[in-house]
């Protein structure tokens, strides 16, 4: 079992066909969920998968899955697996390469005729990029899917059931996709990096010991519109300058204390938001990462208190609106030490890192022993035509993912 | 003649009925130019002064004024006066207080029975506030308007055309509007100061020595678009720390470097404008204004200079959009030697300072000899409700202007 390997050639081609389902131009993928080519690129895969003679099925949320069953009728599934859609105008790896990367380890499996006391089975989430609604697919198996999140998706609620009936489902049946956790042993999943800490650091595959916890907030700085000619300088409450003070220390806060985490003010609007009118009203985006609760919650009183710190030296206000929190979703420890051995078992370096962007794995990790490894991405193109991951490192991908996969399903 | 002066009652009476008229609950007044309350401020106007058997005329461009003969046909005209109409929802001072002064000193020299070698005007101008072309009247009178201006009135052109049309005139006839310099033998003009200078300083009278040019950019700066969560702190290209750094340098800048220099950052925009997205392009507003040409100049330098710097440090690009220069315009020395000797007749105190704020003055200046003068605005309030300026100034309004007016007709 320890000289088993994925037949790469296999796999390789299964990327290049998958790549040219919403090929664009410049050698990406346009496969927003749920669109002709994300469909598409299901129907692909559901053929795949039949033709080797695994069971495929879509659940009510339209995850599709491929299963090789063990024979055992109570036995518990090992799961794999990552999404088939993209962002809009996206890369051919991201997401991709698990789902390819799973069905590959699956085929090796079973041409092994190895007898696994588990299911294995391959899985491609709905809408992880959230064209509709951000992780739906393992929302709605991990069961945190809502009617409420059902009824308010991004791209509009008649567009969205359009493309669900599309699918062959509805918001309804979107809500019965959940699972009973007992039948699920353990999920791990395979990515491309999405930074270049690998490449830069010369590793084969990121062993993720946790993805961050993301908190997101608006903050509201309050001055007095003035008029921008004939109010002397000193006597303004410009609420422009509380937003500027904020952007540069809140970074430098960051940097300094929590050199794990990021974070970012991406937004700003101005009221009144004219060239004469000194900012009576400046609203800033605040969104911060870490991947360890306890720094996280840090983070929030640093960068709130950094805020009222502000505002008292400018003489402002400020509103704090909070918008979101992702509770950060450390990796099961049963499940990073079955990547790294299977990178020791195949010579591959490794380091561990913590995931900056969300995954479907974060829901996974809700309710069973969940991980996840990264391999290189050169330049550390993300949601680009340019993300290029070398032929080495998809193999890799996969080669690891099936010794993981061995390993989960022998582990008690 | 030294002993002349207006009839306070009268002026104070003429004021509160003005005030009435688009009258806010709080207040102040509405009467932004063109509307239907700024139609009734001119008709009113029209009336009081027809009634006192003045001369009254609205010119292509909706300017009214009304005229006192000297009975000698090649006289020249000495000018006053200021504007009716009113921001949205403004002080009942801002305007009108010199429009009513100097209507009160045309009837204080008609009934003295003095006899000028000059005429005497009072004028109101169209939309020196800006609803549709900021200082339209003033321009169109000094040559300044032209085809492109009443192009794009900020309004919109078919609701333009339409208020025009309103006030008994159109585009066309606005051009028709500029009048021969050489008829005009000086102009003066009181308004309430916009800010607090005066009451600080416990003067009565505020002698304008210049009005400030404006310049005005837009400033671009650009960074890289970048996932917010996976790119390293020290990797990002952040377009918004370039406005942060901007904001915050340039005031300081101004501060230390051009003391009578104001500066403003009113509006921002950030693209793509995302939470979960590093800023690539964020777009700062940049006024600055001065009362000395030269420093005008130098701070134009320096600021622009500052950009480049912020960029250089910060890893970034700019791009520099030139919007819109006025230059300073000095006041005429027989205007403000003639204000100065009012006061002093007066026993007014009296300072020198700068206007902040553009007015028609500053067009004026450009075709005769022009002044202008502050009379207290208690806490500085400025376009609010919250304008308010004593009786007595409001008296010394008058006074002061009356005897400019004659001082200035009686001049070589």
């Amino acid at each position: 079992m320890n000289n088993l390997r994925i037949n790469s050639e296999r796999m390789l081609d299964d990327l290049n066909e998958l790549a040219q389902i919403g090929a664009t131009p410049e050698g990406g993928v346009h496969r927003p969920a749920l669109s002709d080519a994300d469909l598409a690129a299901r129907e692909w895969f559901t053929q795949k998968a039949r033709a080797e003679g695994f069971s495929v099925q879509q659940d009510g949320a339209g995850n599709v899955s491929a299963r090789l069953l063990c024979g055992e009728a109570g036995a518990r599934t090992v799961m794999c697996g990552s999404h088939l859609d993209s962002v809009p105008h996206g890369g051919r790896f991201d997401g991709a390469l698990g789902v390819v990367a799973g069905l590959e380890a699956l085929r090796t499996v079973r041409d092994s005729s190895l007898s696994l006391p588990v299911h294995l089975e391959v899985m491609s989430f709905t809408d992880e990029e959230g064209t509709w609604i951000p992780l739906m697919g393992s929302q709605a198996l991990t069961g945190n899917l809502t009617t409420d999140k059902l009824a308010s998706p991004r791209g509009g609620l008649a567009a969205f059931d359009a493309r669900l009936a599309a699918a062959g489902t509805n918001r309804e049946q979107a809500l019965t996709a959940s699972r009973d956790p007992q039948s699920i042993k353990a999920w791990v999943e395979v990515h491309i990096e999405q930074g270049s800490r690998l490449e830069e650091a010369g590793r084969s595959i990121g062993v993720v010991t946790g993805i961050v916890g993301i908190s997101s907030y608006w903050l509201n700085f309050l001055g007095r519109a003035d008029h921008a000619g004939t109010t002397p300088m000193d006597r303004r409450l410009d609420a422009m300058r509380g937003v500027a003070e904020f952007v540069q220390q809140s970074r430098e806060l960051v940097m300094n204390r929590f050199p794990a985490g990021v974070v970012n003010c991406g937004c700003v609007r101005v009221e009144p938001g004219a060239f004469n009118i000194v900012p009576e009203r400046a609203r800033v985006s605040l969104e911060f990462r870490h991947a360890d609760a306890g720094k996280l919650d840090a983070m929030r009183e640093a960068l709130l208190n950094l805020a009222l710190h502000v505002v008292e030296v400018e003489g402002l206000g400020v509103e704090v609106e909070q918008m979101g929190i992702h509770q950060p979703a450390p990796m099961h420890r049963e499940v990073v030490g079955a990547i790294e051995q299977a990178c020791d078992r195949l010579g591959l370096s490794r380091t561990s890192l913590s995931s900056y962007a969300g995954h479907d794995t974060q829901m996974m990790a809700e309710i069973t022993q969940a991980g996840m490894f990264f391999v290189p991405s050169l330049g550390g193109f993300s949601h680009s035509y340019r993300e290029n991951t070398p032929d080495e490192d998809c193999i890799h991908a996969g080669d690891v993912l099936l010794h993981t996969v061995l390993q989960l399903a022998a582990s008690d």
